[in-house]
C-alpha cells in the first residue's frame, strides 16, 4: 500500500450556500468496520440539495455535514473482527447501515430502518480522503470494475431496487418517465432484467439521446404544453402496447399523473422520484384498473446484484458520468452538477487520482 | 320443483329517477348456462347509482337495465353442457364473467377483463325472477346456508380480494376507513385470515355499534373537523401500533390521506372505495416509508373462499342486512337502501317468499 | 423484584444417556442483552435426542451443552443500550439469533444464517436459573399471557413459519400430517389463517383425539398397512376435496408420499418434520402436478404474530401441556417426554412456582 | 394468398414403432379458432416417446394420434368471431389450450387444467398441413421472426415458465443441470432474465460446446462415476458461489441430487426434466437448508415474453436447430431426433419450403 495522507480532507456543508473543503478528524474502524482510503464520489440530488435548500425531504441540517453516498474507495485497515476484506481490497460502500435489530431489519427491509445510518442523511457522508464503514457494507470489486462503476452502484442500486419493487420481468413493457441519472439507470436495469421494450420520456432532448445511446428502445420528448392523453397515446404507439410497469423518476405531479393514464390494467407505477408532499393523483383510474403504486425507496439487499451485472458486462453505466473533478474542486464539481453545467449528467469527485486503483480496466 | 312463474317481472332502471318493477322476457340457458329461479338480491351502491346518476363510475345507462348483481337462486333448467350443477341446486351467483380468451383472463385477473360481462352494468343485472347464468360461475350452497348469505357472498367476496390484495396476514393489524356493508364485512374477512386487531373508523356511531357487534376489536369515531394528525394518533393507541394494512372503503380524499398517513412503513393501503376521480394525495410520505397504494377492484376467484367461511361458521355476516323486501317492493327498497333510512346497511330483495329455499338454517 | 438466587441450576447433557441437573457459571448481561430469570421451559424433540443420540441432525454433541429452547423468564438486569425491555418485563424468548450481517440475515431470513446462534444446538439453552439473550429476541407478554404460553410461542412460532411458507390462506383446505406438538400448532394457526377446514392425520387415535378437542375439522386414524391411495381417498373425501397445502410434522417418507398424493394440483406440500436424510419421493407427480414443495427450517420473524393470536385468545394451546415438572427433576421431565409416558405431549419444566409470574390469568 | 393444397398429409403415430405420413382429413375452423397452413413443426422428446414407448408419463396412446407441438404456420382461414388475426398471419401456434373454466383455468394456471386440450396428448398434434386452433392461442409473428423461431417458441415457453417458477432474477448465479434443447433454452432465458452467471452441465461435450456458443457463462463436462460432493465443489467453483437457483432439466436422480446439494440455503431448485416416477431425494438436506423444490410443467402465459424476446433479439436460439426435414421425410426426421443422429440436438420438420413465409429474415 502507498503511504497514507496525513490529512483529511473533506466535502463539508456548513448551511445553505456555504459548502467548503476542509479538514476532518482522522478516523478509526471499530472491531466490525474498515477504514477506507477514499477513491471516488459522485454526487447526488440529495448532496446538492443540502447545499441549495438546507435539506432534503425530512432530513434537515442540523450541524455541519460531510456530502457524499456514492462512493468507492480502497481498504487500509481493518477492524478486529472484519473476516470478509483485507488491507488492498477496492470496495464499493453501501451507504445504509440499518440498526439490525428493528423489524425493518430483521425482516430484510433496512432501507426502512428508523434508527439506521445513512451516509450524508443521519450520518457523515464520505466525500473526505478517509472514512470508517461496517465492513458487511462494502463490496469487493474484481480488477475488472473501475472504481467509478463502484461509486455508479449506489444509483444502479436505486435501480434495481425500484425494478424489484415494479416486478419488472422478462417480456415487459416499460415507461421510465425521467431522463435523469436514475431515470438512465433505471432503463438500464429494467433491459438488464429482460424487458422487451422500454421507453423514456424526458422534456430534454440531449438526455434522452444519452437514453438512446445508452440503449433505450424508444424515447420521446414532451413538453409541459402537451395534453396528457395525447402523451399516453405517443407511449402506446411507441411501445405497441400500454407499459406494464411505469416507473417515475423526476417527482413531478404530471409525471405521476401520466405513469397512471399510461400503464396497463394490472400493471405497477412504481414511484422513485420525491416530489412535492401532497400531489394531485387519478386514484380512481388506477383504482378501476388495478394499478398498484409501489413507492421504491433506497434500496435493500440491491449491491450485489448490481456489481455482478457491472461485473460481468451486461450493465455499462460509463457514459452517465460527464464531468470529472478532484477532491478539492469539490465547490466547482458541485456547481456543475447543480446547474446541469455543460450537459452534466452525473459529477464524479475523485479523491485519488484517476486510474491509480484500477488494475484491469482503464477509464 | 315447484310450478315456474309465468312472468319474469325485474326491478328495471330506464333513467335517472326512473326505476320500476315490470316484466322482461323469459330467457333461456345457453350450452354452458343454467336458468336462475332468482331468491334473494341484495342492494349495492353501484345499483343505487344508476338510479340517482344515471350510471357508475365509466358505466353509464344507455337503454334500460335490470339491476342486482348480489344474488341466489335456485337452478331450475341446465345447459346441454353443464356438469357441475343440476336443477334444484341452491347456488350463489358471481357477477362477473371474464371473456376468458384475452391476458388478464388468461393470467387469473378476470375482474381486469375489457370485454367481460358484469351483472347490472357491462350487462343485464339479475333483480328479477328467472335470470341465465354461466354455469361455472354459480356457486352451489350446502344446505346450511341460507339464501341471503348466499347473496351476501358478493360484498364477502368483495372483501376478500380487498384483503388479498392487501396481503392481510396472521398477526397483522388491519385499519378498515369506512363501516358501510363494504367495510365491514372487510373487518369480518380481515378477522378471518388472522388479523390480529381490526380498528374500524366512520363519522357515524351508530355503523361502529354494529362494526363492535360484528367483532371489530377496536372503533373510533372521528369528525371531519378532527386534525388528521390526530385521527392517526387515536388510531395509533387503539391499535397499540401503526396498522400494517389500512383498507379504504370511502372514497373519500381525507380517508386516502388518512390511510398513508397512518399506516407503518413498508406497509399496505388498499383501496376498495371509490370516489372523486382525482383526489390530493400525500404520495412522498407513501414513498418514504414504501407504503404500497393497491387498489382492490371487484373480485376474481374469490367466490370459493368466501362460501366456505360462511359455510363453516367462521364468517356470519347476517347482521349486516337490516331491510327485507319483495321484489314487487322494488321501488321502496331502493329508497330505503338510497337515503339510509331507518338505519339501513344493507337491503335485501326476496323474488322468493323467505325460508322457501332454506333446508336446513331458517332466518 | 424478589431477590435472586445464589445458585444458576441448569439441565445440562454431558453425552448420550448422561444428563443431569448441576451448577453452571451466572452470566452477565451484554449492553445489548438482558439477564433473565428462567420460568418456563418447554421440552422438544430435539432436546430429547442429545440425550438418545447425542446430537440432533448436523449438529453433534462437543462438550457438554444446556438443553432448552422453548421459554420465557423475567428480565432481571438490562444492558447499557437495551430501550426495549425493562426489569420486571415477562417474556417469551426467541432461541434464534442471526450473525446480523450476512446476506440471509440482511435478507430477514436468518433462520438459515450459518453462522447464527442457537439455543441448545449452536449456543446454549435456557433450561436453567439465570440466562442472557438479545434483548430484541425477547417478546414482552401482556399480562393475560402466561408463562407457559410464553414457552409456547416456541412451537407456535415454528407453525407459524411453515403455514407462512405454505402459503396457508382463506378458503383453503389443509392436509396436517402428524398429531404430534408441531403437527397440532400448525392446524391451530391454519386454522387462524382463515383455513376453512384443516385434517389432521396421525397412526395414533389419542392424540388425534387432542386434535379434535384442539379444533380439527377432521382427523384420520391411519395404519402403516393401509395403502397409500386408501388413505388418499379417505383424506379427500374428509376435507370433500384434495388440499390445498399439505404440511408434513413427522419426516416419515411415507408422509411425505401421501403428501405428495393427496395434495391438489398446484398446491403446496411443507416439510416441516426432519427425518430420514434420503428418502423415496414421488418427484414426477409432484412434478406433472406442479406440487411445491417448501420446506420450513425453524422460523423468521414468526414471534410476534405468534404472541399476537395468543394473547388476543384466537389461538389456545395451553392443552397441549399435559405434564409439569419442576427444573430439579428435570430428569424425570425428560423420561416422560422421552417415552411418551402417560400420554404425554409437552412436558413443561418450571424453573419458578407456577403462577408466580402469572398476573392475570393463572393455569 | 397462395393457393391451398388439396391433401392434408400429417406425420401419424399408430402404436409403438408405428409411424407414418399419411393423409388425415381436412379441418374445419370453428367460431373462435383459425385454419392454418402448417409451416414448421419441430420434434420434441414426447413425441419420439409415442413411437418409441406408445406414450408419455400418464399419456397413453388409444388411438391413432398426429404428433407435432413446436409449431409455426400461416392462418389461410378464420372463424366468425375471430378478432385478434387475419388471413395471411404468420403465427406460432401455443399448443395448450384450457378449459376455460375450471379453478386452474380461471386462476390463470391453465397448464393444469384436467380437462384441457394439448396438441399430441389429449388432443391432436399440428404436424400436417392444416391445422385448427383456437385463435387466441395464436401469435402473430412480426416479420423478423422467421417460421422456424415461431416453432422455437414452444421450447421457450417451457424455460420461460421454468426460470419464472424458480425465480430467476437479477443478479442470480443459475445452475443449468442437462445441456439438451430444454436445459440449452432454459441457459437462454436465464440469462435473458438477468442471472449474473449460468453454469451449464451435462454428461457430453459437445452439448456443453453449443451451450457454451449459445452464452453458457460456464460448463462442466461431469461423468456417472464422479462423486456427488465433488460435483458439487466444481460448480460452486465455476460460479464462485453455490447457485441461487438450480434447474433440473433432465430427470435423472443424480442431477436432482445434485441440484439439492448444489443450490444456497433459502435457494430453489426447479424441475422440468420428467424422468423415474420415484427417485431417492435428499430430502433433509433441502429441509435445513430451506431449498424449494418447485416443478414446472408445460408454462401458461409464456409465449409472449418468448416472442417478445426473440422479435426484440435478446434471445437467438436458431443454433439449436441441427437439422432440417420436409414433411415428407418425417419418419427419417424422427429416426435422426430419436437416435440423436450425426449430433442432433433439434429436429425441425418443414411443411412448407424454407423461407417461403419469412419476409425479412431469411434462413
Amino acid at each position: 500500500m502507498a503511504q497514507r495522507k496525513t490529512k483529511n480532507l473533506a466535502g463539508v456543508v456548513h448551511g445553505i450556500e456555504d459548502f467548503r473543503v476542509e479538514e476532518i478528524p482522522m478516523p478509526t474502524p471499530l472491531d466490525h468496520e474498515v477504514l477506507i482510503e477514499m477513491d471516488c464520489v459522485g454526487i447526488c440530488g440529495s448532496d446538492v440539495h443540502y447545499i441549495s435548500h438546507g435539506g432534503f425531504g425530512d432530513y434537515k441540517l442540523k450541524n455541519k455535514l460531510v456530502l457524499g453516498h456514492e462512493s468507492s474507495g480502497v481498504v487500509v485497515e481493518v477492524g478486529r473482527k472484519v473476516a470478509n476484506l483485507k488491507v488492498g481490497d477496492r470496495v464499493a460502500i453501501e451507504p445504509a447501515i440499518g440498526c439490525r435489530t428493528c423489524r425493518h431489519c430483521k425482516a430484510g427491509r433496512y432501507n426502512l430502518c428508523p434508527d439506521g445510518v445513512y451516509c450524508a442523511t443521519t450520518g457523515q457522508g464520505n466525500l473526505c480522503n478517509y472514512y470508517t464503514h461496517a465492513a458487511d457494507c462494502c463490496f469487493k470489486l474484481p480488477s475488472n470494475v473501475t472504481m467509478e462503476e463502484g461509486a455508479l452502484l449506489e444509483p444502479l442500486a436505486v435501480a434495481v431496487h425500484c425494478c424489484r419493487r415494479g416486478g419488472v420481468g422478462i417480456g415487459n413493457t416499460v415507461l421510465v418517465l425521467g431522463a435523469g441519472p436514475i431515470g438512465l439507470v433505471t432503463m438500464l436495469v429494467a433491459k438488464a432484467m429482460g424487458a422487451a421494450k422500454v421507453c423514456v420520456i424526458d422534456l430534454m432532448d440531449s438526455k434522452l439521446e444519452l437514453a438512446k445511446a445508452l440503449g433505450a428502445d424508444a424515447t420521446l420528448a414532451v413538453s409541459g404544453h402537451e395534453a396528457q392523453e395525447h402523451i399516453v397515446r405517443r407511449i402506446h404507439l411507441l411501445l405497441g402496447t400500454a407499459p406494464d410497469i411505469s416507473i417515475e423518476c423526476t417527482g413531478a405531479e404530471a409525471c405521476v399523473q401520466i405513469g397512471i393514464a399510461a400503464t396497463v390494467p394490472g400493471g405497477v407505477l412504481t414511484l422513485v422520484g420525491i416530489g412535492a408532499i401532497q400531489q394531485r393523483i387519478p386514484i380512481t383510474t388506477a383504482l378501476v384498473r388495478e394499478i398498484d403504486i409501489r413507492p421504491a425507496f433506497r434500496y435493500a439487499n440491491c449491491y450485489p446484484a448490481a456489481l455482478a451485472m457491472v461485473a460481468n458486462g451486461t450493465i455499462d453505466a460509463r457514459k452517465l458520468v460527464t464531468h470529472h473533478y478532484d477532491l478539492g474542486d469539490s465547490v466547482q464539481a458541485f456547481k456543475t452538477s447543480r446547474y446541469g453545467l455543460d450537459g452534466a449528467i452525473k459529477v464524479m469527485i475523485h479523491c485519488q487520482p484517476r486510474n491509480k486503483n484500477n488494475p484491469e480496466r482503464k477509464i
